[in-house]
Order: C-alpha cells, then structure tokens, then sequence
C-alpha cells in the first residue's frame, strides 16, 4: 500500500493544514470545496480541486457520491477527512475501500466499536478503564431509565450513543427530568444522528475535561502523547485548550497515558485519535469517548512533542510503521490553543460572517497560526465561525498564558459586522481561575452569567 | 538594578522582536522612528513612540541625542539597540551609562575589546583558541604588511579592524595585490569607520561560516547554545542560516562551545553574542571574531532550544542571573531561517522597496515568521530590504528543508515593482549542494554565476 496522491475531504483551515504536511511529504494534493468556498485559500494551495456542490454540507462535504467521484477522477488514491463531516463515518471508510480508495483513518469497524458511545463504554471497562456507573448499552425503555436512575443514583447524564459536537447530552436531577431527558434525547438523537440509542452514566458536575493523544499503526504499536486539557468550554464548545493539564497529579498522568493504550490496543486501533477522560476534583479519572479522528486543538500536542500527527495519520494509512517510539517521545513545555471565532460573545456568541478587511496573524517566538483565511477573504455564513486557532509554546505554562496574550493583542481581525472572540478569550486567559488552574467545564459558563 | 520600561533604538523586525517579548515580560517600551518608519508596525505595537528624526539613519537611529533624549523624555530605564545601528557602539553604552540608562548589552569597555578585531584575535590566542596565522594587531606600514604577507604566506587578507557586515575586507594573492589591498582598505576603513586600522590573517579559499551562541551574566556565568551554520551568504551578506551545522564532527561542535565559552569569559561577556569560526573542509576551526549583540538569524537558536534570547539579554541587563544552566541546554531537531530580502536577484540584487499590496505570511506546523511588515505597509527605500524572516523547524534536516521549502510557496508577496528573494531561495533549498551540505560560504556566488 502506498499514497501518491490525497484528496483532503474537508475545508478551511484543517484542509489547508492537511495540504501543508501533504506538500512537505512530496504527496500531491486533491481539494474538494463547496461553491461558497471556491475562493478559500486551501482550494488554492492545493495542486487539484473539484467542486463538489453548494454550500450546505449535506449536499457537498457530506455527500458522499460527490467526494467519491472527486477521488476517481483525480486519481487520488487516499481520503484524508479531517475533522468533523465524513470523519467519523464508518460506511464512508467502507465505500472508500470499496473503490480502491485508502480511508486515512482507523479501520471501518473500529470506527463503529468505538463511534457507539455505549458500546466503546463496555469495551473500554473490559480493557480496565474506570468507566462511570451506568447503563451496560443502550437503554431500552423510559422503564429501563428509571430503574437504572435508581441504580446509578442521580444526577445522571442522558446522551445520545451516536452523538457528537456536543449535541444530544442532557442531565436529570431526578426521576421526572430523567423521563423528559429520556424522550427528548431519544427523539432528537433519532432525528438528528439516524439511531435514536440513549445511555446513561452519572453525571460528574465539576470536573476537568482531559484527553489523551493516541497514534496506533497495523503492526499493532500504540503510543501516547501525552494528555491535552481542554476544561475552558462554554456548551461544550472548546474555547481556550492546553497541554500539558495543569495540576494534574505525575500518577493521574501516567494512568491516563496508560489506559489511553490499553483500550486503544484493545480495539486494534489505528491512526490518531484521542480518548477522552473526566478528573474529577479528587484527580479521579473516568472514561468518557474515544474520538476517532484528528482534532481541532492537535497543534497543541504538536508544540510539546515536535510530532506532525498529520504525517503520522498518512504513514499508517500507506502501511508504514509510526516513526517513532513510545520511549522517543518527548513533552516539552507548555502550549496554549485560543480558537478565534467570528462571532460576538455579547451577542450570545452570534456567528458574525463577512469580510477580513484587515487580517494581520501574530508572529515572532512560540507562535503558530493555522487559519483558512487571509486579508480580503470572506468567511461564508455556511459553516462554523472559527477563524484561526493562534497555538503559543513557551518553556512554562505562565510564560505561555503571556505569550497567547501578546499575541492575541497584536493579532488583527476587523471587517464591516465581523466580531471576533478574541477581547473575550483575553480576558478569559487573564482570570486568576485560569492562572490557578481550578476551573472546571462549567467554569465559562458561570463566568459569562456573573 | 531593575527595569521597567524600555526604549527599543532600532526598526523593523528586530524593534518589533524586542516589544513582542517585553510584552510578556510585563515590560513597558518605547518605539523611535524616523519620518520614514512612522507608520511601521514596531511603531503602532509598543506603548509610547517617539519621532527622532529624518530618514537618514545618522540623522535618528545613529543620532544618539536625539536617542537619548527620547529615553529621558520618556522615562526609559533601559535601550535595546537591536543589531545594527547603535549596537556596537560602545561610546554610545557609556553615553547611556551617564544618563542612568541601561544599555542591554555587554559593558563598554567589553564592547571595545571584541569590537576591534584586530584586539580581539590576540585575545582569544590568548584564551586558547585556534587563529589564523596573522599579525599580532593592527599593521602599521605598507612594509610591515609585505614583510607579514611573506611569514604568513599568501593568499592573505586584510580586514579593517574596526569593520563590519562584510565591508572593509580585501583578499591579495601576492605581494603586488597586497600592496593595493593594504592601500585601499586603510582609506576606506578611516572613510567609513573613522579608524583607519586594518589587520592581516592568512586566506582560508573554501570554509563554513559556523558562529556560536553566548549568552553571559554578572555572576560570571557563560553558557553556549550550541551553533548557527550560515555558509550560504552571498557577498558576506547571510542567505540562508540553519542550526546545528550539518557535517559538523561531534568532536568539533564540541570544541567550538567550548572555545566560545572560554574566550568570552576571559573577556568577562555579559549579555548574548555570538563567536564566529571559519571551519574548512578538514574540520579545522578557526577564531574569526565576535559578534557583541543579538543577531538576526537568532531565531534558529530559539528554535531548537526554546530559550527566549531578548528575554535572557533583559534580565542579564537588569543584573539577573540567566535562567538556565549550560547542562539545561537540549538542541532539539533542526533549524532553517531565510531571509526575505525586498530585492531582484536577476537585476543584481537592486533594492525593490514599495507597498506590499499582497503579504500572508505563512502558518502551520514548525513555522515562525518575524516580519516588520503587513498587507498594505509600504518598504521604504531607506533601509536595509529585509521585510521577513522565515524560520522553520523540524525534527530532521531533511524535513527542515521540505518544510522551508513548502513555506516559501506559501509566502505571498506582492506589489507594484517589488521582487522578492523567495524564488531564489527556493533554488537555493532545492540544489542537491543544500541537501548534501558541502556548500562553502563561496557557493551562492559560485552558482550565480554559472
């Protein structure tokens, strides 16, 4: 198996960041784009590019024929998908494989394993990971959830088992939530993901959202990079993530790395992902979710390790070997990732599309910006608002709040009707919550309704 | 001592450079400009911007009244100088000195002795370190010169001592040659440097250009940070800089930092510089002089050991100790920088100032950009034409390379007559000489003109 050629399935700025590491690799590149994106710069820094549809996703980045037929008339011979869209989609790997095409990503049926939040939740307390108290798989009956309700003790969290982005979650309190939390999940799951199946665990109301970083290949090697932490989300959209988790007790680490492992090595699995860990207060650890794809806040493992996880997603899709042991890996430092959003935090974060008149990144040490866009470009109303993830690296974490500072003021974004987050991400890295590091999930939440 | 406030007397990127760290050491700065530097983007990013002058470099940035006035003005307690400019002056440190100010850099009187080359030499044989056969200090006569020129042996050459950026220096092959060489360079070394001095050493045809980083504090504290290769330089003037030096034997790296470290101590260095060696195709290192300031291929050194050079020289200069030991020094990876330059190399390298209609620097993994320079700011003509640095990183050479390389075609540079030295360098990354590191600092003009 080898790749010559890779049609990067995504847009903005992972598919430009995909074409980049495709570049340095000596792979040529296949962009597919939306008619709301033939402008976009990762179209052009691509050396071929089909349009594959109009602007909703449904009917270009989501729709499989298109992207597929972009594949077979490029010649591409691998599907690098990125996050999000048809990432984590099984039966898409599988009509990959089926047209000759190499899916860079985990095999089909690992994707399914570990896709199903119920079922990885099992697979998982099989390998030895504390998992939380909970339903065993999907929950049947509202019957089934009371009487679990009981079991577990509440709160518990309801959620969809083929959930994601944060969507299809709620949390009962006690019985009567619970068989609202019950219908309302089972429905919107239902509508929303295809497969209406719920499960339940308890519901850990303060703690600190912690992942590991994985990379497995097919002679069965899988090596950790360490964890990222990324507890400053509002909705459960990540807002500010970093590495290494600061306060984390040295064992709580090394578990985590060793049980990001073993339940890797348990489901064969292979490429990057990353599995994704509860701390509680206690330094207590719980499984939460394998995510089978690269990850939007992965620059941040990056700057610690040196590792070009994208390089690694391509060498184990062409049957490589990862370069490099787990004995060889190196953390270094502390790294910050602030997502820049075009939208208005004092607008209840209204996504604000329209045009970069100006558009000045930061630049000078420790400072990566992968952005899609660059002056003069119109981010479309057709997506999601990010607009560039500034990553800083600094030897400690309060050098690297300093330098995500100075490089958040330096960093320019204006246009008629665009807001930016980044005045709020400012003031976020500037709480003393943040410097001590005791904020937990709900932290921005409870902060924005001071 | 401390510092609280600095007044940063330089331009461009470096000025820049400086107020970016300040910044995030908490430090308030003062920007100077001239009239042709007044919408420069240094200017608008430090807190408080005094005009000092006129276009003409010796009527503001070399004007040292109108500099110190802006730091009495403005409450400076310290000036950074940057390169160039002021920065070897050790009258203008003494200046500073009587006015209360801290001049970051080393002390005066250190300046002066590693300032004069020919000083210099006959100090570090002194210290132990290998020179070129040559004379024991400046040479005073056209038959003191010819008489050396036979006991050194030809091909000689004759240096200004008091030069600098590869100005003052002549080559003679024989008597006759030395004869003019002797002639023309104590003219124009008395024209340009007001000091009339020049020194002898033998002729090495075919070397690397290999420097290493000081850094040294006031408890007496030298540390190297390993070296810098910048062998790719055309007409004395750096191309291309790249860390560690490939083809280096272990046994010489080592050497070599334990040269730099040896001879600066004996002169009692403060502050960051770099010695300079010629090394030639056998290994033999040579002492060529020393570089008391920061340098600008400084970032390669940032990039494989983490350390904030600015900073280090700031808290050197406000009599801290450096914050680090020699044995916390790691060298990690590989580092390629490549100067940017606003000029057409197929017009002989003519300056090309104008505004950039275009400018996105590029982003992504192992990628820093320090640039002077955004969308819509206009280079000026007065003023050397660097308008950015591109330093890369990468766990090997190779990759290094693929990775400038892939920068490089995503820098977008634009403007009504302005050419670039991006396709050049992209050639010059390109040759098998590059990747297989044979070249000398003869190659650029050797390949240019084939």
């Amino acid at each position: 198996m080898s790749v010559g050629k890779v049609l990067i399935a995504n847009r903005g700025e992972i598919a430009l960041r995909i074409a980049r590491t495709c570049r340095e690799l000596g792979l040529r590149t296949v962009a597919v784009y939306s008619t709301a994106d033939r402008h976009a710069r990762y179209v052009a820094a691509c050396d071929e590019a089909v349009h594959i549809g109009p602007a909703p996703a449904r009917r270009s980045y989501l729709y499989v024929p298109a992207v597929i037929e972009a594949a077979l008339r490029t010649g591409a011979d691998a599907i690098h998908p990125g996050y999000g869209f048809l990432s984590e989609d099984a039966d898409f790997a599988r009509v990959c494989a089926g047209q000759g095409i190499t899916f860079v990503g985990p095999r089909p049926e690992v994707m399914e394993a570990v896709g199903d939040k119920a079922k990885v939740r099992a697979l998982m307390a099989a390998a030895g990971l504390p998992v939380l108290p909970g339903s065993e798989g999907a929950v049947g009956s509202p019957a089934e959830a009371e009487s679990l309700g009981e079991e577990i003790g509440y709160p518990v969290i309801v959620k969809a088992a083929a959930g994601g982005g944060g969507r299809g979650i709620e949390v009962a309190r006690d019985r009567a939530e619970l068989r609202e939390a019950f219908r309302r999940t089972t429905a919107l799951a239902q509508q929303v993901f295809g497969d209406g199946s719920v499960y339940m665990e308890r519901f850990v109301p303060a703690a600190r959202h912690v992942e590991v970083q994985l990379l497995g290949d097919d002679s069965g090697t899988v090596v950790h990079l360490g964890e990222r932490d990324c507890s400053l989300q509002r909705r459960n959209q990540k807002l500010i993530e970093e590495a290494p988790s600061p306060l984390l007790p040295e064992q709580v680490r090394e578990a985590l790395g060793a049980y990001a492992v073993a339940g890797a090595a348990r489901v064969g699995y292979t490429g990057a992902g990353t599995m994704e860990f509860l701390v509680d207060p206690s330094g207590a650890a719980t499984f939460m979710e394998i995510n089978a794809r690269i990850q939007v806040e992965h620059p941040v493992t990056e700057m610690l390790t040196g590792v070009d996880l994208v390089a690694e997603q391509l060498r184990v899709a062409a049957g490589e070997r990862l370069s490099f042991t787990q004995e060889q890996v190196t953390l270094t430092g502390a790294a910050i990732e602030c997502r820049i959003n075009a939208e208005d935090p004092a607008a209840g974060f209204r996504p604000t599309p329209g045009t970069l008149a100006v558009f000045n990144p930061p630049g000078g040490p420790g400072v990566r910006v992968d952005s899609g866009f660059a002056q003069g470009d119109r981010v479309p109303p057709d997506y999601d608002s990010l607009i560039a993830k500034l990553v800083v690296w600094a030897p400690t974490r309060a050098q690297a709040i300093a330098r995500a500072d100075r490089a958040l003021a330096e960093f320019e974004v204006e246009g008629p009707g665009v807001a930016t987050t980044i005045p709020l991400l400012r003031e976020l890295l500037a709480l003393p919550e943040f410097a001590k590091a005791t904020h937990t999930t709900r932290f921005v939440e409870e902060y924005l309704s001071r």
